[in-house]
């Protein structure tokens, strides 16, 4: 039997609340199977391009990464976001590395080709290489993945986080029972968005239809859950979303995917 | 006989010039032997503090650091200029992880006590801890660090650049033949700081003493020089203080420093 490796992806929710994120590490520290981080960005990069006047264009909630805002992405998510997190669990006595997905050779991307909108430099994952992240987990250390790639050229990518996390379980597939989590400032995927008890506790190939028709799952949950159905096909075991309460505490609420 | 690693500390002269800094690396990735790439911060933090108008504050060419000049710190040094030698490196066919001092737990430092300066968030090396970097080194992948270390309670500290090369070197010469370079803008220690051919090319700890007394060695070198001094006290093999190219010619001049 493979050993389970968990895959925790947190986002702004979490990352843009200094003690939310003290205390989620806190416990994250205590995971004792084989994990890796994955987080986002929050609002801490587009302060800093207001900071910076650097305009800020989204596009379907896709920032649109010039070369000044990728300077900015680079910054905030490597360097302040990503080592800060890397400080605070080492006085948590977890061992970690911070990665972007050119350390190692991890994650490569190509650039997002054109189509109606240029993203600019925004990148589509194409290859995910564990050699050196299989190396840090066999030795106890766990990699701390912040939101960017780079294409193999010297050119680094902005890059999706959810995308990111799906595509490292989906590579450590063959030598681990993965299990990917996404924590969300909400307990799942909700029936009422409003109503944080309307938890949809398991979706499957064929519900995710029938929510996509009746117009439950809406614009903001729709890549994510595109994420959960492409880990799943591609043998991650486990896919759940809902709050990092999820990983501690089994009669936490939260919503499973299934195949 | 034990095999040779190459610590290489580059600096703002290099850092700060695109050209320079692709052709050194071009070069760098050519290095067969284990290496370690140390990189200071150049002009960049300095440029981000004025657009960001944080105030710029050095004493003794020593920047006082507080806490938002230490964001912009990791921010410059971590994020922008240690991802962007990872990409690039990675482009040379150089598999390479960027490392600050609290990745891997590799430097821990305490916060310099204050005297008659309070130099706010600065680092004094502690301790090094190899285990993650030698992990790395033996599956041929070299560590890129960065001008940051952290006190192990969560807190990074801005931690001198040349500090940090000459503590890895002694850490590492139980497993390696330690050779530590320092490259500058000129070719090593001048006896005319103003002909670059005025090159010493051998300094020991007798004709060190003859050099400060006849005010040849002036402040900027001094800290360099007790550097170095330190690592072969503490059996590094080699330090050399020159132009990149001591590197990669023979016949370029710099300066050896012996005890």
């Amino acid at each position: 039997m493979k050993n389970t490796l968990k895959i925790i992806k947190i986002g702004g929710n979490i990352i843009d609340d200094g003690e939310a994120l003290s205390a989620f590490l806190k416990d994250f520290a205590t995971i004792k199977s084989p994990k890796i981080l994955v987080h986002g960005g929050g609002k801490l990069a587009t302060g800093l391009a207001r900071e910076l006047q650097v305009e800020v264009n989204m596009v379907d909630g896709r920032r649109v990464t010039d070369q000044e805002t990728l300077d900015i992405i680079i910054m905030v998510y490597a360097g302040k976001i990503n080592k800060n997190i890397v400080a605070q669990l080492q006085a948590n006595w977890c061992d970690c590395v911070g990665f972007t997905g050119a350390d190692g050779n991890t994650i490569v991307s190509t650039r997002r080709p054109v189509q109606e909108v240029d993203y600019g430099f925004v990148g589509n994952v194409k290859q995910v290489h564990t050699k050196t992240l299989e190396l840090l987990l066999a030795n106890n250390v766990t990699p701390i993945f912040c939101a960017v790639t780079h294409d193999g050229n010297g050119q680094l990518l902005n890059t999706n986080a959810d995308t990111i996390a799906a595509e490292l379980a989906i590579a450590f597939t063959s030598f681990y029972a993965v299990e990917l989590y996404y924590c969300s400032e909400k307990n799942g995927v909700l029936k009422n968005v409003d109503d944080d008890d309307s938890v949809i506790e398991h979706i499957n190939t064929q519900s995710y239809k029938n929510l996509l028709e009746t117009g439950v799952i809406t614009n903001g949950m729709l890549p994510k859950l595109d994420n959960c159905l492409h880990a799943l096909n591609k043998n991650v075991q486990t896919v759940c979303i809902g709050k990092t309460s999820m990983l501690f505490n089994k009669k936490s609420k939260h919503t499973t995917v299934v195949i």
